[in-house]
């Protein structure tokens, strides 16, 4: 009780599926735990040690949730640290069925999920934004702001406006945008054309830079679809064609239905997915974890 | 490790002094808890109990303080809470030597402190404005900046560049405003006079609002001091003819220098502090823990 992770929630963790006994994107967490270590001044444990204990603590888990946190440890009365503490690590591992993300129906990868708009919004701090730091009351408000069962997930905005992420989640849009060429043989003429581009939130204020958002970015990248960081607005979700949440346990949800506005599962959503191994739309009738 | 305070910092905290065994302003104390509760959602423990618990504890101590932290309780994987959690409890006693706030120096009561302006800021969120949660990492890490002795606490700003409060304590200055008085007799003529105001930031978007906090406020009212709580700029403090600090174990401590300009211990300052039984100033020179 006297870890400053308690006091203060002065630590950081992260959310690992577990398959057929092994870790997955272990490297990808552990370099987002490492940043978020070195963001706070807290002394990352050993990786190697990290590791094997993953390890000993998942072998025999067919599907389920590795949750690692480590905290600044134990010391330092009030606020100030004095000299350099030994962090502390707590590893759990949560069996598939009791974990809310692997209990939820196939329905939301098949036909999407009805998302709501919080009122809670997320206060910007640069040195906090982007790590899954222990300070989530505005995830926790955002969350209990509904009870309703047949919506998955609430949106959050920033004091600014901005649409920003999910309470669990992040969010991604596609949308077509209009550019403006200029013809080289006639400097008189612009060509306005349509270009399919994959949005998704500029984190550099607040928000959880999630593992999985990481992947698809990179896949998108490597499928040669056009991604763009940036401030969105309300009316960019409207404008979108597609509109899908990710996270490391649910891999991708599609958006069927958010502020009275009907989405389909599109064909963007579903290419992502497939390359990342995940499966929305139809496909996702497999019989299997949806989202493996 | 399950609980909701170590895994998102859902809860709250007072930290009171112990005098004589007698633990201090017990009722504003448990007001405040009992307001964050509320705003957070969280069953508010039995007073009554917190209160023979806390009794208990405090007997036989001399000087000392006195934590106690409150969290949602164990439950709920992810940020949602299924139906109504029992809150987890946590009070703890530290005798006045292992507590940092009782082992300064004579000097900061009778001469005041040295404070700097730290680079992290504030992040705004209404909810969980002027409550005592426990994200608290922003102070964590701007308390983190410095290390020399020498400074005793440091002021944080919001991201609009308002002076909020210090790492660990609340701010006040004292400043003459002009106030321009038209002339019953002669609607043409403005009369313009200087008015000794205290001023303390405005917390309704960020900061604690501090038991000691509210207890000058009243004060000053009762000596007729005229007091706003506002916005209030760098510029302001620089204009300032006195700047103090006050927390619950502290109680106040003038402000000597900060930003390069240097403060007298001034005889608001000192008027405040004698109503409310702290001695700044020659005063605090009693032999007596100076802030008794």
């Amino acid at each position: 009780m006297l870890d400053r992770g308690f006091q203060y929630g002065d630590g950081l963790f992260e959310t690992l599926q577990i398959v057929d006994g092994a870790v997955q994107h272990w490297q990808r967490h552990m370099r987002r735990l490492t940043r978020g270590c070195e963001r706070l001044g807290i002394a990352m444990p050993d990786v190697a040690t990290l590791s094997s204990e993953s390890e000993q603590l998942s072998a025999g888990v067919s599907l389920g949730t590795l949750k690692i946190t480590v905290t600044r440890g134990v010391g330092g009365r009030g606020y100030s640290v004095k000299g350099n503490l030994e962090a502390t690590r707590v590893l759990t591992v949560f069996p598939a069925e009791e974990y809310p993300a692997n209990t939820f129906p196939q329905s939301y990868w098949r036909q999407g999920v009805t998302v709501r708009l919080c009122d809670m919004r997320l206060g910007h701090n640069v040195t906090l934004a982007g790590i899954k730091h222990l300070n989530r009351l505005e995830q926790v408000l955002a969350r209990a702001e509904w009870d309703d069962p047949g919506i998955a997930e609430g949106l959050m905005l920033d004091n600014n406006n901005n649409v920003i992420e999910g309470t669990m989640s992040n969010v991604f849009c596609i949308k077509t945008v209009l550019s403006h060429h200029k013809k080289a043989t006639n400097n008189a003429t612009t060509e306005v054309e349509g270009e399919t581009v994959l949005l998704t939130p500029d984190l550099s204020r607040c928000g959880v830079a999630g593992i999985t958002r990481e992947r698809i970015l990179e896949t998108a990248q490597q499928l040669d679809i056009p991604v763009r960081e940036t401030d969105l607005a309300l009316t960019d979700l409207q404008q979108a064609s597609e509109l899908f949440l990710s996270n490391s346990l649910i891999g991708i949800w599609p958006v069927r239905r958010f502020m009275s506005q009907d989405y389909a599962v599109g064909s963007v959503t579903r290419r992502l997915s497939a390359a990342l191994g995940f499966h929305v739309g139809d496909d996702a009738n497999t019989g299997e974890p949806a989202h493996v």
